[in-house]
């Protein structure tokens, strides 16, 4: 038997649409090459109907790709919009990619145009020949001198902001579960790959995101997205802020400490979020700053040293807070909140808390297995499995590629990541799936050890990685970067650790490089040191 | 292009399931005749099975209708889950209804068993042998001494739950849009009319009210609704509870002031929902009640008075809190909640814009239109018109009869309410489409002219209908009851109104009465006035 209920689908036209209506008077504000300007909900609205104009005018497919390649800006913001809104499906282009990624990416969805910051044109013009796919390339002026490209498809926003007229949004889009938008997320291995997110999982993460399981996102509060809008789905902060009708703060390029400590103060920020390094830079800062309106200061993209966190609370009273996700999760799988059970405790046990990235969001299911298997594991704390998820915004596949062991064979999300979950559903990541050493049928964390190495004082960075061992099936081997001015030998590093691991767990060898290899997103990439060391021998095989 | 996003349904499932994963320990207190039963939610999933159990074991239909005729408690709590998740529709019989609403609601759902609370079943057993359709009556035993009646399907809950076996909850139901619930509503007319929720509406409605523009509830509250599980959905709380990880306070039968005051005293409760004559009941009891852990406080069902609103905070320094919703929206439309715009008002100004319900919910649009017309009207505070809701969780139509003049050409609810919007989106419900006058083009509100003749110090009630004219179409009517002990002649309360309104809008008489009729709910019944009043001559004609 079906209800009787209004077929109302979940669309990204009804954000805006509330937006406009209920709060027109909110502000976006964008920091530019300039100073700041300041603009409202109320203009967002009309900037995306003029975009709505340009894509229509500009003969863009039904469902046509179109690519941003943009600061986090008003322009993009309402990019967020336009381009979902009249059908079609907005490819957030990474600016952080290398040449061969960009180009991959852009053809591979077939993105029929671009809009670029003039500022990030240096980027993209020396591949516009290979980037075959695009009709066209709309410059958004941010004031930037880059020379405009020989390249006759190159075209001025500001120019077609003035001669198109103002496009259709609204009732375009009628089955909410039509392609809004791809990111595309860069593995461990291959080619970047591309999740495509419907209108109904922006919306609900969104509405999610105002619940207290998230950021309790409301109309007071005014949020700096430091992340960027193409890293990870913007982490739905360009849905949930207007969903909410919260204030936007948009730092544009400038994303030095200094520059943001100035913003989150002069325009008294409330939620702020960005990855650990941005947060790290700001401690020396924070003394002389007036913070006081900050509630929410959240960090994802790795793990949060309890440090980090600490140092934030001794500054300003305020702990950051660990957010946990995956591109493939829209991107919010948990946010830290205090449950009730641990409102009473001291602060350094909460601090220990704080460590973990919290329990599942409401609308996230979370499981751990047996890895490789889909027999799910106890949430005793202690056990630890590959972690898995499940809902209405955690994606089911990749765009145009096969990936089934993504997925397990009952449809949930292999995350990769191994953890640990308490009893109150506080999730703990132990390790990376692919990170693991499995040596005589026992698992051993590499990120432990590494941990321990960067601990040691002469050390400034470190990588563990499995190589094949003949009677062990794999053992760990450690690769480590010396201080500069400092020394160290491999059997003072090998008894360092051996001081504090089960003699198993230590390394057969220690390897000193004079850099970990780092992702075009700054991650270590131990892929490419098992990569350089394929044909390595352990010195005791 | 459609996304490739997991097809993870809003089914009520995902609710209970989170709710005994994530929550295991949280509380459900059950207020019974012989004192506090205290549960978890735990507990509450067993029961859940047991009674999903019972429903497949009495071999209700897949589809079938199951009534609950029962005071909020921890199995009506249960019902709520075990019903919609294997399939079944719960219908919450309303025990406020006369006999013959009851035997043509049962009767029109079709209900295939239902489940009573011994203390209710005074009320239904001589209702019995017309309830045709009914194979099987559960009596929950409450510890009333109600005789059993002599009827072959009656059957103990408890024996049920001795020797059945717990039945599954997972998975029986994929589809969001299948029907979970069948909430009828009393008109002004005719016979009630059946609401049918989804799964869906259900889902998304709970996960709005943990939003800040509803009550934002979380894991940290504990909610007591004293609005019935039966009334308009029970406000959703029965699933928002659930979804939050909120601890609930069931009250059971004792709705009296001085027993709920000490229930939300002693545990603590920082969320409750009721309607205006029940926390009028409990101001004198204020000033000796420590209600320190009391958040929210909200009202609905009709318009709460500034005066109850201001007597809450002067006693105990929160105010009251205005709901506005229809059994038709799932019921909530809105929740008064202070925008940032009026943040630093006096308590003065915010006392009057708390007499408003609040500004439209996420997930609910609402809008003004010239009555009987599809334009819309602006939002400027002064112009009025017909209130009109569209959403996922606003009702499409009724359970098997038409009712096309309920809806708009082009969709949305015609709520019969008469309002005007203001600027920030702050809704002012001025009356309802047919209890307006319309003299001379004019439209005059009787409510407008109900509050001031109720303002008299010699009245008690009041009520003003429409009467046919033939120079001005309609003119008013008043009706008013004179206080006990008190006397008024009809000259001086004319001349009172007539100090107070246009000339035009005072009634052209008042006719003196001993009592206003009520509805079954409780309302003032104007339709009875109408009727009882229909060849009644205005004296001036």
């Amino acid at each position: 038997m079906q209800g009787l209920i209004q077929d109302a689908p979940l669309t990204i036209e009804t954000i805006i649409r509330r937006a406009e209506r209920v709060f027109p008077t909110r502000e976006i504000v964008t920091k530019t090459a300039t100073g700041l300007e300041r603009n409202t909900y109320q203009d967002l609205a009309t900037e995306v109907r003029k975009q709505a104009g340009i894509l229509d005018h500009l003969g863009i497919s039904e469902d046509g790709r179109v690519a941003s390649f943009s600061w986090n800006t008003m322009r993009h913001l309402a990019l967020y919009y336009s381009v979902p809104c009249t059908g079609r499906v907005l490819h957030t282009g990474n600016i952080r990619y290398f040449p061969e990624q960009l180009v991959y990416t852009f053809n591979h969805a077939e993105d029929e145009a671009v809009f670029v910051d003039r500022s990030l044109l240096g980027l993209l013009a020396p591949l516009l020949p290979q980037l075959t796919t695009l009709k066209h390339v709309v410059v958004m002026d941010d004031g930037a001198p880059t020379p405009l490209p020989e390249d006759p498809r190159v075209v001025s926003y500001e120019q077609l902001l003035a001669e198109v007229e103002e496009g259709a949004i609204e009732g375009r889009v009628t089955d909410e579960r039509t392609a809004a938008g791809i990111c595309y997320t860069s593995g461990t291995t291959g080619n970047p790959k591309g999740v495509v997110y419907t209108h109904r999982s922006q919306y609900l993460h969104a509405l999610a995101s105002l619940s207290g399981t998230l950021f309790g996102t409301n109309d007071r509060d005014r949020v700096l997205p430091v992340v960027p809008f193409f890293h990870a789905n913007g982490w739905g902060f360009a849905h949930s802020s207007l969903l909410a009708g919260a204030n936007m703060i948009l730092p544009g390029p400038d994303l030095s400490p200094a520059g943001l400590i100035t913003l989150l103060e002069s325009e008294k920020v409330t939620i702020a979020a960005g990855v650990p390094t941005i947060w790290m830079g700001m401690v020396p800062l924070l003394e002389d700053a007036d913070l006081s309106a900050l509630r929410v200061v959240v960090c994802g993209g790795s793990a949060v040293p309890k440090s980090l966190s600490e140092a934030w609370r001794e500054a300003i009273g305020l702990p950051i807070t660990q957010a946990w996700g995956m591109t493939e999760m829209s991107p919010l799988g948990s946010v830290f909140n205090e449950r009730a059970e641990i409102a009473d405790l001291s602060e350094e046990e909460k601090a220990d808390y704080r460590t973990s990235p919290g329990i599942p969001a409401v609308g996230v299911e979370l499981r751990i297995v047996e890895p490789g298997t889909t027999d799910e594991l106890p949430w005793d704390g202690v056990t630890t499995g590959e972690l898995e998820a499940r809902g209405p915004w955690i994606a089911s596949g990749y765009y145009k590629v096969e990936d089934s062991g993504s997925f397990s064979p009952d449809g949930w999300l292999r995350t990769g990541d191994i953890a640990a979950i308490e009893p109150l559903g506080y999730v703990r990541i132990v390790d990376r799936t692919k990170d693991l050493v499995k040596s005589g049928g026992e698992w051993i964390s590499t990120v432990a050890i590494e941990n321990l190495i960067m601990g040691h004082p002469s050390i400034s960075e470190a990588a563990v990685v499995a190589v094949p061992h003949p009677k062990w099936g794999e053992r760990p081997l450690a690769f480590a970067v010396v201080k500069e001015g400092e020394s160290v030998t491999k059997e003072e590093l090998l008894g360092y650790l051996g001081d504090n691991l089960g003699k198993w767990q230590v390394p057969d060898d220690v390897v000193f490089i004079d850099e970990v290899p780092k992702t075009s997103v700054g991650k270590f990439s131990k892929k490419t040191l098992r990569e350089e060391y394929a044909d390595y021998k352990l010195p005791t095989v």
